[in-house]
């Protein structure tokens, strides 16, 4: 069995909008291919930075076949494709397996409270059955923050034993590292990715699969730095640095915070509108947000 | 401006599936006029207890032509079209409308949390405008324990007043009695519907709407005899029956619970069947339940 090694810095992609709330293609996948070429190991379209819960099913489809026209490999992408109805779910996930993207970033169905791992797990069943295809790799969404519900280990280890090579990783933004830690230790092999991070270099160091983090979209190369770092002080140093730069931008509502920097970056007002329900950050807060970045916390936010 | 008035017992239509999870169309129109020839006012099909969330944009688009197909009278339907994504959002609304359907009950968008007052603003709007039909009627649909997120007052009020005879009424499933109250006070006019026949009896005489509740699948004859009585003794001697048959439902999964007592009523064990997430209730449960409310509660449950 062959199966795309992701590496350890996976963005959620922002999606950029126009005026009237629909998407921008162009600025999409060239913030997409910027992604790439400033580190990113992997990209995760459709992740909750991406406002994908405010996209139509078929604007989904019709961004991913836009990011694929305009060079992105495939094999770099792990699409988010969870959502409430089973049917959709498996639409959306046949279309990234037919378009070869290496994996997908599964939510669970997020309306119904207090399910039991039981009907959770008759879910996943259903859809990966409807999918149909070998080449199909599932990485579970938990973020109970969002969902309230989530993966037990008994479920994960139902779903990893039952879809051997298919559930193969998980995706933990519980916010909580010793949650995630008792998912490395529980799981051999499972890939299991950080939510933030602000724990990557513990997650790598413990054996896990790195981090696929909404800040990964405004600070990649220096994620890329503590991953790849040969040397354990300079990596310490440098997760740090970038731990304080979570910190600080996860003090404002976070997607809108991502948004403001590109603007900033990019000197490109429009990358700031969020879709409704989403707000942009005000003007104001975005100048004391970065003047706090670029000052005290020395990013660099050249484009 | 002409208005449908949906009366005072409106039932959110169960859904039922057959073995491998797709809709059972016959025993759903069946069930839903059922409904209407027991007393319900109206109806609400894709609510909540309708386990909509699980179904796809096309399963409710196909659902509601069939059931008009079997003659129920649009006007005396509710549909829920309130979806993450607003364009899918409209696009059922439209369908709704263009159908002639009474109105819609409308989620707000459930997956962001700690959203404000303006992005739900702004997404409702563009929602309305987007349907751009001046037959549209919503009622927006509140029910935090599954969505976190909710209406606020002034929200309504800025809703009222930017689409006047368009947003028109609200289902309150808070679950909690003084914010109904505080509802019905500070929205003069406002259609204040009850998320449950507990408080119905409170509801209309404050000059509520009355009450859109998943137990109207079951009991819609005594809810319907409780809107209607005309002596104050007998609508408290009813009241009472009703708050306590609901508390012993409610006592279980609602959703299932209530298809368990359906396939014991039709004596028609399919109807017991859930979508994944959600269980059906165990037999041995449903057993129980069903002994508690033909017993001791005193609940015909004659087809």
């Amino acid at each position: 069995m062959t199966m795309t090694d992701f590496g350890r810095v996976i963005a959620p992609v922002l999606t950029p909008f126009g005026a009237s709330g629909e998407i921008d293609a162009g600025r999409f996948i060239d913030h997409a291919k910027g992604l790439l070429a400033q580190g990113c190991t992997a990209l995760a379209p459709f992740g909750t930075t991406s406002e994908a819960n405010s996209l139509s099913v078929a604007e989904r489809k019709v961004l991913l076949i836009s990011l694929l026209a305009a060079g992105v490999d495939p094999a770099h992408l792990m699409p988010g494709t969870g959502l409430c109805s089973a049917a959709e779910t498996a639409d959306l996930t046949k279309q990234a397996v037919d378009l070869g993207c290496g994996g997908v970033l599964m939510l669970p169905p997020f309306y119904y409270k207090g399910v039991s791992d039981e009907g959770l797990f008759r879910h996943f069943a259903h859809v990966i059955e409807r999918v149909g295809d070998h080449r199909l790799r599932v990485y579970l969404y938990h973020i109970p923050p969002f969902t309230q519900i989530g993966f037990s280990i008994p479920l994960i280890e139902r779903l990893r034993r039952e879809f051997p090579g298919v559930v193969v990783g998980l995706k933990d933004s519980s916010g909580n590292w010793a949650h995630t830690k008792s998912l490395i230790d529980a799981l051999p092999g499972f890939r299991v990715y950080s939510g933030s991070e602000v724990a990557l270099l513990d997650n790598v160091r413990l054996g896990g699969a790195g981090c696929i983090s909404a800040t990964a979209n405004v600070n990649a190369r220096m994620l890329r730095q503590i991953a790849d770092a040969a040397d354990a002080a300079l990596a310490d140093g440098l997760q740090q640095r970038a731990t304080a730069i979570r910190t600080e931008i996860q003090r404002w509502p976070l997607i809108s915070a991502n948004k403001a920097i590109i603007a900033h970056v990019r000197k490109d007002a429009a990358w700031a509108l969020t879709r409704a329900p989403l707000d942009a950050l005000p003007a104001a807060d975005a100048k004391a947000l970065i003047a706090k970045l670029e000052g005290e916390l020395g990013l660099s936010l050249a484009a």
